[in-house]
């Protein structure tokens, strides 16, 4: 008997390219084929939910499973498309765990933009585009987002700033000297875009913290009296600005 | 010459159990020495910062490494005793990997006391008191804390809400049903003792959301309309805490 194919958090949700609409034809990638036949030993007929990001989520039926790859019919619509709302999070990269753990946080709290930036003290000097997007996606899945958050391509502090779109207020996580708690910088900012940026271990230089404050668009901001490591800072600080100014209000 | 020991994250401190006072002698356990002398390469002389969570901070410097343990001395205080806001985090427990991950965050965020609780829903039956604790006073250690948080014995959701101090108010981070959000209902909120009290994946089964919801100290809250994993929910609510009514003001 076909069934519902549920994982521990619920039922399995997959991220898909394909366009959704009723009777569309949804080819998975190998890892999903995999995972969706080998791991949860799925029948014809068994249903998931898929997203794709522009057309909500989907129930799907396992409709074919070949040589050619595994194809599910998407039957009824379950939820209209949503975005979270407009924060990226612009974040110095750490070793490879805690950047993992960044990213599959990071999507949870909500976060539309992933923006790996190269300060003067970050140590990571390569950003694995793949394994980023691997864990966003799984996150996403899990969440029960329907978008998965976008990665910007990785790049220095000055050419961050130099491009940057002027409305997006930047939150500035800045660990030395005097900043507004960021509740309260979110609180008194515009109901704009924007971005927390969040330093490597050892933060911001002392030339980067003065660029920094010196732009019109970058609001310095404290969390708290205790030094908290890069990614603790930067899943603080979308909690609160979530908290403040967006979808947990 | 004399130095000053220093890790990425700055000057190296050390929890200890010693009493703190100017003069005072400080003995190190193993593990501390090792990290001390091979680690480090410390030499006589050389300072570091030490903390026992009753008397401040103090600069030490090593005095003497030997088959009988590495002594330290205290020089002089660099910071007054203070204490963390009176926040406690019960928790379910998680997988290894994730609780390791759950108290080094909660205890930089800046909880006071860490409750291992089980639930209906919780897998993991056993705790493992000493990792907990070597991870908090571990980050105690990183954060620039003077106090590792304390750690309660595990027990289970009926046992600690019998026992419960009525005036701690918990606020108890419920995914189905009405709730207020946590920033909200931590505003309406008295300024006294308060816990977060998170759930395992899965979250509380219903008899167990009844039983809370019908306490008069327990506040159910939202955190956003997404599906978090446990540890993310327990960090996301601490921060949101302490942005609140904690002493990130």
């Amino acid at each position: 008997m076909a069934s519902d194919l549920k994982e521990a958090g619920g039922l399995t949700r997959l991220f898909v390219t394909s366009a959704l609409e009723s009777g569309a034809s949804v080819t998975l990638d190998q890892g999903q084929a995999h995972y969706l036949l080998h791991v949860l030993r799925a029948k014809p007929g068994d249903r998931v939910l898929v997203f794709n990001g522009r057309d909500g989520e989907w129930q799907a039926e396992l409709a074919a499973a070949g040589k050619r790859g595994v194809v599910l019919t998407a039957r009824a619509r379950t939820a209209q498309q949503e975005d979270v709302p407009d924060l990226w999070l612009a974040f110095a990269p750490v070793k490879k765990t805690p950047s993992d753990y960044l990213v599959q946080k990071a999507t949870e709290l909500g976060v539309s933009k992933l923006q790996p930036v190269f300060t003067r003290r970050t140590i990571v000097s390569r950003i694995n585009d793949e394994r980023l997007l691997a864990n966003a996606m799984e996150a996403a899945e899990q969440s029960g987002r329907l978008t998965v958050p976008e990665i910007g391509a990785a790049t220095t502090l000055e050419k961050l700033l130099a491009a940057w779109p002027r409305e997006r207020a930047i939150f500035f996580c800045d660990e030395g000297g005097e900043a507004l708690p960021l509740a309260d910088a979110a609180r008194k900012a515009g109901d704009g875009p924007a971005a927390i940026l969040t330093g490597p271990e050892g933060g911001f230089d002392p030339a980067e913290r003065e660029r920094l404050r010196a732009l019109a668009f970058v609001t310095p901001v404290s969390l708290g009296p205790r030094i908290l490591r890069a990614d603790t800072a930067a899943l603080a600080a979308l909690a609160i600005w979530q908290s403040v100014k967006g979808d947990w209000r």
